[in-house]
């Protein structure tokens, strides 16, 4: 396929600056981009690629204002980041086969109801009473535990494991490895100093546009449901505990994890291998930088975290600056000490004289 | 199952406040329970909720006192999380069957040995020379190499793989995508400037009643064996590195990690995020809080530290108070030393007068 | 097998002190060394065994000079640590046997190529156009997607997954419930609070001799690679992002995470729980210590750093004692500000007298 930047602005509703008729056959990073390739330019870190790039055309944002001249064709579009995903949506669907029927050797229970575009690949297990929606898709290696029930349009990749009673939304993908449904850590502490076993009962419940990374584990609830709610993102090697409840459309970086029966409210931005402790409440939109240890509830909307355990980003920040300079401080302060001293000396003398 | 509030006490050995005639049929948390459920109360921050639960009966200790009217139901016992544990297990095996039987195709090679009450979920690979007790639960999936001994009533759940020469004892728990006995990360540096792979050729042994959560690694030791003693509880998405030592019922949260040959004693708890290096002791009953990084030895029994590298939790939270406070110090810094020359001159001055 | 320190030290090229006859038939930990046993010693840590030791003979360094008599036999080499793992591994060929054939049942689509001396084991599966090399082994489980190529003698152990279109090097080795080439974490925000997906059309590329640990996941870059370069060793549960590159021979310890687009150099040593942001580049030689957070390029080769944010591991520890003396050098502002405010107004009673 070959379409030329004013093909591309149409469809994408952009305006051309440059050569129009250039043409383009495949996507490339702005810092790689070779003749005949489309990039796209949103990270302002990137901007200085722009200037040198070999892409044939980059898509831009609206805002941008070249400040050196561009060889590249320039498509100004509301969103580039966004455009060059549904452009991209269109090449992988270009790329890839649609996975559809039901290889053997696969355990599908007799009792399991199943709708039309199914695809199920060889070894996965589908155990008893579980309700798969339309064109769901079940890799190979998958394992769908008894009463389960998945939405229209769900994907699960190779080896992921869905535990019994658990309840996947429509449009959710899985992917290899992840875990949902595994029992919740609880154990009682008994007399005789060893531990007793909290059955866990309850279940997890991810909704709609729920998408789990590789080898992260949501576990279920003790009793009730542990939830993801529509559209959250999670990362890979993240561990949501029992009882967890995440808001609409949050997001976690890889190795994140929530303690048991906290709630993490919508919107929010969790950056990498953040953890939040238990039984907390995290209000809408938070943001928290990676490494980020949340010790206790965040009940201002939209505010931003740093630090273990985490504050205010700003003062975080201005705090560790002077970390840095602490042995300095310290300098500092024994000099004062010193000079303190001679001087109380020269005053007592003064005073005496 | 319908039960009174005085049947519920009678089995436990419990003591009725209130009507103990009323009915439950479910279980609940205290702070969503409805009319027919009984709940417990062991976790102080949910106190509150005691007031104003709907549940129709809850489990408290015998040491609650309300300072309020409550309407449900009390029912006074030892240990109310221990003693809902109890009910809840009774619960869960009146919800599950208990799985039996060999599922096709499954692999089981012929040297297996095995005995009653065996459970083989479809896709299972058992390898040769291997031994299984009682009452063994091997779901789907499930991974077990040459040579590997599991002891009575273990269950293995699906996608769980344990490499050959490992020993697991009895009632033990392995979740989904849990790895035991994987190769110890081990390399010798050359003259070349990369690296030869040290042959891991020990084992990793788990003792009786301990449990591993999903997605949870323990590697095989490179000699000897690595070992999780009698009653070990790790959550998920835990590294044990080789030739560990967990001491017994320590219990670990979710993605902490112990590095290579490092002993940790009995009865610790370890908080999620934690690193313990390589090489060191950590004493018994030592708690370490959430995202603590040990970098020595831990001698003293019962210490409880915090912070990376971490020491004793009440100087890291003293230290921590002030590290917020890094901007103000400095300030103070700068107005003493302001202050101090100022002085310095008058008293120059004075002594010059 | 039996072989004396004579035999072993001449396999070795190394040196005898002590009986040259003395005979050894196993392998052993220093700590743990019993007669019959041969052992070795590199980490200074363990010296102090040496005196001690039960093992018959031990492999040291050239540089080695015993303080104390002792009892064992020493060999003498270049590299203990080195020659111990040339050893081990005659050991380890001689215990495991190699695995070989095609297992039944597996998934093999009938348009993939092998070679002489592959393994494949029970309910593996390989995709469309799938290309392996020579020695091949493929342990029970693993997942290859369409159009992997995977080159001569790699190994992937039981439930490791390969998605479609990613490259595995010679010499591989990939552990159990590893993931390479799952979707890297990209979300375009939306102008109605949600995110749409940006596909992953790109792939992973893992070079030769490339080890990877047990539930580590390496993501498949937006577009073009992400880049695993010749002998990269990784531990268990780390993470990957799409479009990473980590350089020749650089090792990282379990649990580690580099964010999406960002480059290591070569030979880098990265300790656990290390997190290193998106977009950033680090030097060649860089070593980072455990639990470290690199939020900016590491431009200086060899560049040691510690702490979230890292910094130079020196300043670090030196700005770290004075942390943990914080309210001691509060204490020391307070007394300073309460001693100028008498001195004071000893001055001013001065001045004025």
């Amino acid at each position: 396929m070959e379409f030329s930047a004013n093909q591309i602005a149409e469809f994408l509703k952009g305006r051309v600056e440059g050569d129009g008729e250039v043409k383009v056959s495949d996507v490339a990073k702005i810092e790689d981009g070779k003749s005949g390739t489309l990039a796209f330019l949103a990270n302002p870190k990137y901007t200085p690629h722009i200037y040198n790039t070999n892409s044939s055309a980059v898509l831009v944002n609206n805002d941008f204002k070249p400040e050196k001249d561009v060889t590249a064709t320039l498509i100004y579009v509301d969103n580039a980041y966004e455009a060059f995903a549904t452009l991209l949506e269109m090449v992988a669907e270009s790329m890839y086969e649609v996975k559809m029927g039901i290889e053997q050797p696969s355990h599908i229970h007799e009792s399991c109801k199943y709708e039309e575009g199914l695809y199920v690949g060889a070894f996965a297990y589908i155990g008893k009473n579980v309700t798969l929606g339309k064109n769901v898709k079940i890799y190979p290696q998958v394992y769908v535990g008894d009463n389960v029930t998945i939405g229209d349009n769900t994907i699960l990749y190779a080896g992921a494991k869905v535990y019994h009673d658990c309840i996947l939304g429509k449009h959710v993908t899985i992917h290899s490895g992840a875990i949902i449904g595994s029992d919740g850590f609880g154990f009682a502490p008994t007399d005789t100093a060893n531990y007793k076993k909290i059955p866990q009962i309850g279940n997890a419940i991810l909704e709609d546009y729920v998408e789990v990374g590789g080898n992260t584990t949501v576990d279920r609830a003790t009793m009730g449901s542990t939830i993801l709610r529509k559209g959250v993102k999670l990362d890979n090697l993240i561990q949501i505990a029992h009882n967890v409840e995440v808001g609409e459309s949050t997001v976690m970086a890889a190795q994140s994890g929530i303690a048991g029966s906290s709630k993490v409210g919508r919107n929010c931005m969790v950056g990498g291998q953040v953890a939040i402790t238990g039984h907390i409440t995290v209000a809408d939109d938070v943001k928290l930088a990676g490494k980020s240890g949340v010790s206790g509830n965040i009940r201002k909307v939209g505010a931003i975290q740093m630090g273990a355990p985490s504050f205010d980003i700003r003062d975080f920040n201005k705090s560790y600056v002077y970390f840095r300079k602490l042995p300095l401080l310290n300098d500092k302060i024994s000099a004062l000490e010193k000079e303190l001293a001679e001087l109380k000396k020269t005053t007592l003398k003064n005073t005496l004289s």
